[in-house]
């Protein structure tokens, strides 16, 4: 009964139905029929003009929105927790030619207008000092915590009011809407770029770098080759995406998730690290604990000395869920 | 009847195969089973050690190869019609941080020692010139031609004495394995790394690159997480690797596509600029030739104003093949 | 007798008197009155707006106004021996994070709107390939040959139609400006930006970064402090320029070097491989015949097998002028 | 009455004699006798080899330093209120090509083993997250704290314990060993490369990198170059660190800044917020109290809310630093 993450589960039913589907030949790179149709697809869903790029990544979503928006000499304000600061291999650096994470603070490593401003006022406005170009959040953020569309309207509206770019990392996006119970638009506010996750969803190697303005994507195009991420079978990376939005398979993966996430944190009690509002718990539990857990056949990482992670998937299954709720529960 | 390019082909089915017999879970990355067999597995091919990381394009595959040789204040000796120089959209600029690439002449888009001297030997031995740290050969060439092993292993002689990286950008290596009927270390002679395609040859979205050298091969760990490269469903890429090794699938799919291309050069006489030795021609002939040729249902490319450019595939058609032959002959 | 170069000559007596001149404390960087005089005396002499920023190196200007003109993705067209490509040590690969130099051909190292085409026009529009984003000319030229303004306002007028951004290298400029004998802002023409060069002209470690839009000035300040270029003693070298440009210093001494350049190569007759219409001369002569000059006191620099390169300086002396003339003109 | 920087002084009669005297022509760059003359010079005042690179920056001299130490998909351990970290305009992502600057605390801006070992212990050894490759510590801090002999030698010995490089950022270096009374070995101890700054300390635009591992330099030769810093008469750098080091000016001036220092912080008390071990004084002080003390003619920056800094420099009469000290002892 794993519960490790999300990022390595099996791959949906749909998708694998549209990756055979697609073993047509076609133009290579994204110049066939099914890379084509993913910018209506996209923008229907959002209800406003998108401009679609997929990459195999949440990594290159990530660096290649930000790329668009951030200049070499300038910053990006995030929080100390993203996975562009901690968990990316230092890629930010790579594909923003030395640009500079502007590290902010925020409960549940969400970011709010004042731990932004806490990090950019006092930026002294001169040279010396790497001025921010843009501001990236994650929905959900890395404790699984959901930005309500309030939130992140505020934080766009200081973005705007800087002249600062807005990047959202949407690797869980999925799990926010559902969580949320809005529609992506307003899970997605008005962010100029959203990394929207696939890969830990169901898909097996397709995420969307959604552009809400279309020069954005202009410059993109051009850096996702230089980065070597235009595959030249592309179409089995838009099929996917096309799989995932096709009937909701998306939304419907992203309940599944959370409906098991929210099954064991209902076992959790005070032992929640975190409101969980998608698809990941992280739990104070003793070394003990977690031992007696592991014996009992659950899979996950410890976070750090006192507490453990677990995260469902889009397949975690209900008894498996229900049984760790228990086994919880029983600690 | 397609003969645009191979890079769009479709999958083979024992790609497919793999792809599904993957679809359980295992660790993320490539920390999964089936990529940690692969080592063992391109050693065994290449008769020494080898140490291998799955990419997702030949883009990235040759421009982390060779940010493992380069330093950014170096440079890399190439064809001046290679494909790293002419059509990867910057990436090596991008991936070695501003290192050069030093253009070098010769027959059939092939180096030789003399035209690699040509390039360094007037470099002044001063920090006023970009000092070459690398060659980069192509197996086959850009214009199909392959590389015979003692004028591989003459290359790599001058590589040594001069201190320099040797790689071998392998996007068909296949065809040139195939086509000088040698073993795969034979063909790729002692290099330090090769870019080992499979996508032009029945994969999906899976290159290898192969270090001959393990050193190199833990700086490309790196460098691939940082460019956004290191998928978490990695299995997925492993195992397509796996089945085109399986049984030479690889080598009897570069053998099909060798023997297209050949059953059409029979025709093609005095029509061909360079020696078929892959499954690529190049092939003189008129606009009104070319117009003739594509309303008989044939697609290919034109290469400048007199020539077109046709490219066979692993499942190209015996009875195409024969089609253009015809054609061509008819012209 | 030394006429290997005039960048290592010693410095005007007005640059000294402006140095010790400048010796009062002041405000740090480029806050000091002296810079702050800058923009005002540069836009008098080209009489338009301009915004003027120091750096101590003819690389750093060129490569600090490329840098504001090409993104990392993008080219800059340059002649194929301009000294951004053949003798930065590969600076512009630095500073433009890997952006590509698109080479062209030109006699005496000049490009015109054909040559520029020629490169450009065969780039397809796509991902593939680097798109150009700027041109960089040279005034006067790696051979000391200088662009009339009709060349200039040609090559103009073809970057405005392709979007193109405009560099000037004006290590010479001065040299240029002299032998043209127009205004600086002929000489000049329609750029966006200039590298203009004092070092060589009497300076110590000064040269003008001059643009004209200073919306390109505001980005290459961020870029002049990251690259470690933002001096603190900053009026030490605003200093050299004004004393350059009071009095029109830099034309006088431009003046002296041509005016010996133009000695010499009275006697040169059929050996001159160009024109000369700067401060160098590019000689045809043997390898006995450069002993003998050698022996004669001359110091100078081979160019080739069959050829030696001779720099005149601002302060050239006449008697030694004369006595290479006339020692040319003995062989 | 000036207490602003020290970095904007006017510059040393003995440098200004030194330039002088440089001006006779040489060879370009750092091919000069003068040039030539700094190894030897300071591997005699460090008594043991060094290879010395001139540049116009401290900032160019860290960046340069640095770059032959970390790759860049490493990082840099440092203190988070470096100057690399919060005055360089992001200069360490620049030369660096992106890599990381790991944030370490510390009293005094000045790191200790447990503080860096708080930083990278907590590094997971796996390419998600970006390794360390070196440490920089600056002597004297930016707080004006001066690291002992043996605070040095055990951040040495991590170092060299894990494998990263040591880097000295020496801006006030001078200072350090005027205040710590001992040799400039000592006070280095044994790091890997030195910023040795005169700029600060009566120099006009010259700084040098000091490698004590001479395949360090040989890298940061190629380097330099490529960052534009490597100045075409070179001479006149060379020639000022020569000055400064010839009959210990470095040292003369250096305690010269301390011993005004040293008179301010007399008068201090209570107000002082780091113990004075160099040239610069941070003093608790309201408001109301910087503009009495303005008011009397006394130039400095506020430092936050409730504080000012003042710095002294080489030539800081006494009689303004013991009117300073009685004006403070006055508030």
């Amino acid at each position: 009964m794993q519960f490790l993450s999300d990022n390595a589960a099996s791959v949906h039913p749909a998708v694998w139905d549209a990756l055979r589907a697609a073993d047509t030949p076609d133009a290579p790179y994204d110049g066939d029929a099914i890379s084509a149709g993913l910018d209506d697809k996209v923008s229907a869903l959002f209800g406003r003009e998108c401009a679609v790029l997929w990459v195999a990544t949440g990594t290159a979503a990530n660096c290649l929105a930000l790329a668009t928006m951030v200049q070499p000499h300038g910053g990006v304000v995030c929080h100390e927790e993203a996975h562009i600061e901690v968990d990316e291999g230092g890629a930010p650096g790579f594909y923003l030619h030395g640009a500079k994470l502007l590290l902010a603070h925020g409960d549940g490593a969400k970011l709010a207008p004042d731990a932004i401003r806490a990090v950019i006022d006092p930026i002294r406005d001169d040279v010396h000092q790497v001025q921010p170009h843009a501001i990236s959040i994650t929905q959900a953020s890395e404790y699984g915590r959901s930005y309500r569309p309030e939130e992140v309207a505020a934080i766009a509206t200081l973005a705007k009011h800087r002249g600062l770019g807005l990047h959202m990392d949407g690797a869980r996006f999925a799990n926010a809407v559902a969580f949320l119970d809005c529609s992506p638009s307003e899970a997605a506010g008005p962010v100029d770029a959203l990394s929207f996750g696939f890969v830990k969803n169901g898909g097996m190697s397709a995420e969307a770098i959604v552009f809400f303005d279309p020069a954005l994507a202009d410059v993109a195009r051009y850096r996702r080759k230089r980065a070597g991420h235009l595959q030249s079978k592309g179409r089995y990376l838009a099929a996917q995406i096309h799989a995932m939005l096709d009937g909701d398979v998306w939304l419907a993966n992203a309940r599944n998730a959370n409906a098991a996430a929210a099954e064991i944190a209902s076992a959790c009690g005070e032992r929640l690290m975190h409101a969980v509002e998608a698809n990941e718990l992280f739990v104070h539990c003793t070394a003990a604990e977690r031992e007696a857990l592991r014996a009992q056949g659950f899979g996950f990482y410890d976070w750090g000395a006192d507490a453990a992670r677990f995260v469902t998937a889009w397949n975690t299954r209900e008894e498996h869920a229900r049984a760790l709720a228990q086994a919880i529960a029983g600690l």
